[in-house]
């Protein structure tokens, strides 16, 4: 039983919360941004320190890696993403990576001796929240792997184009030439060189902290739908148009939105999950009954049967009208249950129970770069107590304890992976 | 009894209906844009041929006057706006300006006698469609005499540094003096120059055509009030937070527009009208709980007792949760019922009736210019048929035939002005 140290892994927590800092309490960090480049430099400085070896490929994901005594032996590697939300936290993406690092310098420190290579990796551009879509370049770099209903949303050239959000000029390819992080195609993450991959991330759910447990063993990415609703009535004049002959678009999203939650709470699955997170409203004058609105719901759950009941509700709100408004639904995307692989999965239940930190079996209801490295090669993932279940937002917080908890369950893992 | 001319009207309709043509039916003219400025120099064009004086005031107000039999007699002002909403229609606002010109016009035609100076007026940016709020013009020139709870949203100073909607910079006061209408304040309406106001506008409503009446001889302008609610969750990711503790902004938002229209609508007041026209949502990620959201409430009536009702129910929204949200109202602004001129307002029936224009008593829902002027001096105004009630949109509707009408039936209501 290997431990990964505290008081190392606070430094490199407080170290890159620099890296963006906004000045309250958390970050903007935009992939290849210069707070992105600063921390990339800085995993750079680490790596080196203990002997790793960079490598960077041509989509900027970076690969420090520490040689094993089989020099035949495929790599093991670890890692998350660098880059954030705008005002985000200090630990989604980037405790992945610290977490990688940590083991290697554990590794490195205590002379543990292993046969595969270990690497450390940052995957460029998950978050996608300058240049969409999220995950970008595991969807790049695992093209080849994807299922044909992903490919689509991915093509290289379409994500070299990806506009920025804040200017809609800059291009995410622009972004790469001028990183200086444009490296060699030949070293991206591919099944002949890396025989397995672990991604730690934390919870974003308060389902751990509730539990009492410190880290989440997780066994699968939810399977989801996203679709869209949209209203079609007409604007007239909020001061002079009668009630009755209205067709209120928004009236008749409130309607809807209030009528899913009623039908699809009277399913009764307590670990389904559904969101309505954005709305546009046209044209959104106060003086104007809207003629116009859309809105789009995510729909998650483990199990595609429960995901076709939903469905079913969705689609039925399509079959009448509402405050007067014709209603269309259409599909934006849907992903299948992505189930870890199972070996991988029992080398973190091991060192969770022999390294003694509390935990318990999760779903990831979010979706990860790992999950796009499984159709490549065998991945899996483990989970950090979140304060609150917060994430996406400045007060997102794992305590250093259970963040090196993380990292010791992931270093002792890695470890029974070394001896296959 | 006089009659305006089908076809004079007609052509001027056509020909104004070019400035700012968006190619689909409909105009985009904000106040004094070059478009604007088109339809300025053809009302100048016109008004000149018949031999009218043109003024020009410090707000670029228009006054085109013929001077009446006795020279010590106030002047009889009739006039709208030109300027237009975005995608606006060709009758919203220009219809009261042509209407003015076309009982100037007719009166030259016909050599009509009349003891009283006769105008045609512009008012300069009744939309705030590019320069915020609405009726900033008759505000700033009726400011003296309104009421002291609207004056402070007239202010001159924060008008002329009112920012263009469209580029964030660009000023209210930078766009009047590159217009080349910045004239001189001597010229604004008063009450000592002018003894009447008479304003003919499209009804925006359904009402007139559902009651087969070509004109609405209109008695009051609405009382209102606005209110925003405002709703406080917590932003959670949409896959990993379970549903029974989330704080959904959106959700309470939907809510409470489906519980309004209940309460509302079981207070069983037939011309009562509300609109929640304009919705906010933060963070507005489709992968993201809301954790904020707002929206507003405009709701008007005649008689004050009635809005009170409304308001207790508003209010009463505030104390308590929805969605596990806290929720806050706030007044915005509000106003009470304007009455017209109860002389005008005989005039107007009597023309109508002598006409034999078929007409009802009809109240405003939507505010207008005459609506300030009536603080300063006797006003009143004539509605005309509008097709399916549509305004603010392309599609806004009147035939020449009830533009015409509404014409006459001013003419005739003017003359019977002219004989005090």
């Amino acid at each position: 039983m290997n431990t990964c140290s505290l008081e190392r892994m606070t430094d490199k927590i407080k170290t890159f919360s620099q890296f963006g800092d906004a000045g309250h309490g958390g970050i903007t960090r935009y992939t290849l941004s210069p707070e992105d480049i600063m921390a990339r430099k800085e995993f750079v400085k680490r790596m080196e320190a203990i002997g790793a070896v960079i490598e960077v490929d041509d989509v900027a994901n970076m690969y420090a890696t520490l040689p094993g005594t089989d020099p035949d032996a495929k790599r093991i590697v670890m890692g998350s993403h660098t880059d954030s939300v705008k005002n985000g936290g200090n630990y989604d993406g980037i405790l992945g990576v610290l977490s990688a690092m940590e083991v290697l310098e554990t590794v490195a420190a205590e002379g543990i001796e292993h046969k595969h290579p270990l690497t450390a990796m940052i995957w460029t551009n998950e978050e996608g929240s300058l240049y969409p879509p999220a995950m970008m370049v595991s969807g790049i770099v695992c093209w080849d792997w994807l299922p044909e209903a992903i490919k689509g949303k991915f093509k290289y050239d379409d994500m070299m184009v990806s506009k920025s959000v804040l200017d809609g000029e800059d291009t995410f390819g622009a972004a790469l030439d001028r990183s200086g992080y444009k490296g060699d195609k030949k070293f991206r993450l591919n099944p002949d060189t890396y025989k397995s991959m672990f991604e730690i991330h934390i919870e974003q759910g308060p389902i751990l902290e509730d539990a009492g447990k410190d880290v989440g063993v997780v066994d699968c990415v939810l399977g989801m739908f996203n679709y869209r609703f949209r209203f079609y009535g007409q604007t007239v004049h909020a001061g002079t148009f009668p009630m009755p002959k209205r067709q209120d678009a928004l009236f008749a999203a409130s309607q809807t939105i209030c009528h899913l939650h009623q039908e699809i709470d009277k399913l009764g699955y307590p670990e389904l999950v559904y969101t309505t997170g954005e709305i546009v409203c046209h044209p959104n004058v106060h003086t104007c009954v809207p003629d116009y609105v859309d809105f789009c719901i995510d729909v998650r759950h483990e199990d595609p049967k429960v995901l076709d009941q939903v469905l079913a509700i969705v689609k039925g709100c399509a079959e009448k009208e509402w405050a007067g408004c014709r209603c269309e639904v259409e599909k934006m995307w849907n992903r299948d249950t992505v189930y870890w692989d199972k070996t991988l999965f029992s080398y973190v239940k091991e060192a969770a129970e022999e390294t003694g930190v509390s935990h318990m079996v999760l779903h990831s209801g979010a979706g990860h770069d790992a999950q796009f490295a499984a159709y490549m090669l065998p991945s899996t993932m483990i989970f950090v107590q979140s304060k609150d279940g917060l994430s996406h937002c400045e007060p997102e917080y794992s305590t250093p304890e259970h963040c090196t908890s993380g990292a010791t369950v992931l270093l002792n893992a890695v470890l029974k992976a070394d001896k296959e």
